[in-house]
């Protein structure tokens, strides 16, 4: 296993004076400090012991109930049969792999896809069949290829939002996708850490949603919503994969945390957590807004990007020829810095790529930091 | 993978009335709610955004630099670079079995050991060569033969209060064990819950005191001595182990949780763990002096058992011939409930012991279970 390069860059991108458009880190100003602490402290004097002593391993019942319900707002129709607890979403990819996966067997992905998935997956050697993607997500013809050439043991796909692109697969795509799955028999691992941090435009549906629940295993996680270092995400499949699933997560830790799951069960039945979002997605549209705005002002012309509608990155693709990575040490040396796509990419190619993510930077910061690469990109390119 | 035998026991002994001597739990009404309660609210209120935020993998390293000191004063000499953080040592024994296990691989367990590591590390298809025991721990001629067929991929030990036989390893064995390993040229995983939870006499050298670190993988937890329910353990090793280590964790699930760190690190700063585990030690010494007392009264001839100087368990042989899991049924219809000792066998046998919590239940309950369990073995034996 290599050491992550995501956290290796995350290290170098604490020196002080850096501005850092690498990592993948929500707004800390934003935490909800103040009403996360009382659902803590309510927690440990409403619920006492139970809070601090072992717990079941699929999970906190009433947080169940509470996700099922909120799920079923936005069109995810499941009980708390169909769900786990993980410790974030990483957990999940790492149980799947332990269920899903024999060495040699291929994953179907998106190119470029979430490297800390390649690296959960990594540990049970598999393939990878990387399927490129456009302005509408992941191109389906291609996948169809893919799997006809060899039948994956399932699809990863991050459909909204993604992470590094930011696009949105459409609907037709997705309806069209399901199909070729249904039709070739593998799962679908549909991760989604960022659908609800929806800029503009009306919510996409979930293939968990099209799919009615059948061959999809949902991931999300309170990692962006709430706070990444509670480590607490969810998973939403049929009983059959989620007791699979349960079974791995007893042998790999016995349980969630229990004192996390009821302090975020208080948190969000009081109603926090739907009003919080909107806060946070006010804040990131008006960073991803001004990164536009600066991008579009400082880089040169050969540089290109889409807006994404939410999440937290914007994708950028240099001219061709032009290393993502060459130019990053650069960058660095002017304080500041981004990731090189080529790392998001299973199969290999995307180094002229490159992903900046606007949540953890002030506007100040946004600012600053585009105006140096524009004028890197412009002498340099 | 199987479903937890102890799980599912525990689910049945949640029965109203029953008398449940089974699981393993530590006593909830000890844990230190209103002091770790307090720790959680200032960490909110001092470290702030911090708390909640993406943090590294190998763990906050304030709490390892004073569990470094702690250790230290305990005979284990480390540093921040020897030490992971890792939820629980059920995770570090899955990690293990990941960096460690290729499928086909033997590993050396005692016979019986703990069933929640054979449940980590069957996910890695092992085979096992289960050691017998005595009353100073491992047969260390029997596994110098067993080391000898076949050279383990390491040695899984847990040598102070066993769980599930409450047996200490003796020192004169400890070394020896320490020579055919070294001559062997195999790890030895030192599994150590309950080693702070000593009820008489002096504390035995750790492996990893006994080895200076060289070649042992120590695990321990807060789960015993703090609180299960915050999922929080550590390994020390040498740094080459733990970087790998830290890598596997990486993938299985980024972190541990920012706040629990912190908020056990105030904790135990505060000298709270220090002055916490003696109440534990003096509630559990008493529960295990009633237990034994009872069993002396109540239990007939036949049945034999060691008393445990430490730790939370009584193990209890009955005549040979005779079967606990075929008791067990019996015993749950009088409302009373103890582990068959079957399952804690990685090659079987072992169906005429079984093993008794006494860290779980007050003293009436005590009294009362105890009484029926004699009566039935009694009537049946």
């Amino acid at each position: 296993m290599q050491r992550s390069t995501i956290r290796e860059i995350l290290k170098l991108t604490h020196k002080k004076n850096m501005i850092s458009f690498a990592g993948g880190l929500p707004a800390p100003e934003l935490f909800p400090l103040k009403r996360f602490g009382q659902a803590l402290a309510q927690t440990i004097r409403e619920d006492g012991a139970a809070a601090l002593q072992y717990d079941v391993t699929e999970g906190y019942r009433p947080l169940k109930e509470f996700l099922c319900g909120w799920l079923r707002r936005r069109g995810l129709r499941c009980g708390p049969e169909n769900m786990m607890l993980t410790n974030g979403s990483q957990q999940a990819l790492d149980l799947l792999g332990k269920v899903l996966l024999d060495p040699g067997d291929t994953i179907l992905v998106e190119d470029p896809t979430y490297l800390g998935a390649l690296q959960a997956f990594n540990a049970y050697e598999p393939a990878y069949e990387a399927v490129p993607m456009d302005s509408e997500g992941l191109r389906v013809d291609e996948a169809a290829q893919a799997a006809a050439r060899r039948t994956p043991a399932f699809a990863y796909l991050v459909p909204t939002f993604q992470n590094p692109s930011g696009v949105t697969m459409s609907v037709a795509r997705r309806k069209a996708f399901l199909k070729i799955a249904r039709r070739r028999g593998f799962p679908i691992v549909e991760d989604d850490p960022y659908g609800l941090l929806r800029f503009y435009g009306r919510e996409t549906p979930s293939f968990y949603e099209l799919a009615q629940g059948r061959g999809v295993i949902y991931l999300s996680t309170f990692s962006k919503i709430l706070s990444p270092g509670i480590r607490l995400g969810f998973v939403v499949s049929e009983p059959a994969m989620i007791t699979a699933l349960v079974l791995a997560k007893q042998a790999a830790d016995l349980q969630p945390n229990s004192l996390i799951q009821r302090a975020v069960n208080r948190y969000a039945r009081g109603g926090f957590l739907d009003g919080h979002i909107p806060v946070i997605i006010r804040a990131y549209r008006e960073r991803a807004g001004l990164m536009l705005r600066m991008m579009e002002k400082y880089f040169p012309r050969s540089v290109g990007w889409e807006e994404p509608a939410g999440g937290m990155f914007i994708w950028a693709r240099l001219p061709a020829g032009a290393s993502a990575s060459r130019l990053f040490k650069m960058a660095v040396r002017q304080n500041v810095a981004y990731v090189a796509g080529s790392v998001f990419h299973a199969c290999g190619g995307g180094d002229h790529t490159l992903r900046l993510n606007f949540t953890n930077s002030s506007p100040e910061q946004i600012r600053e930091g585009i105006r140096r690469l524009g004028r890197l990109f412009t002498a340099e390119l």
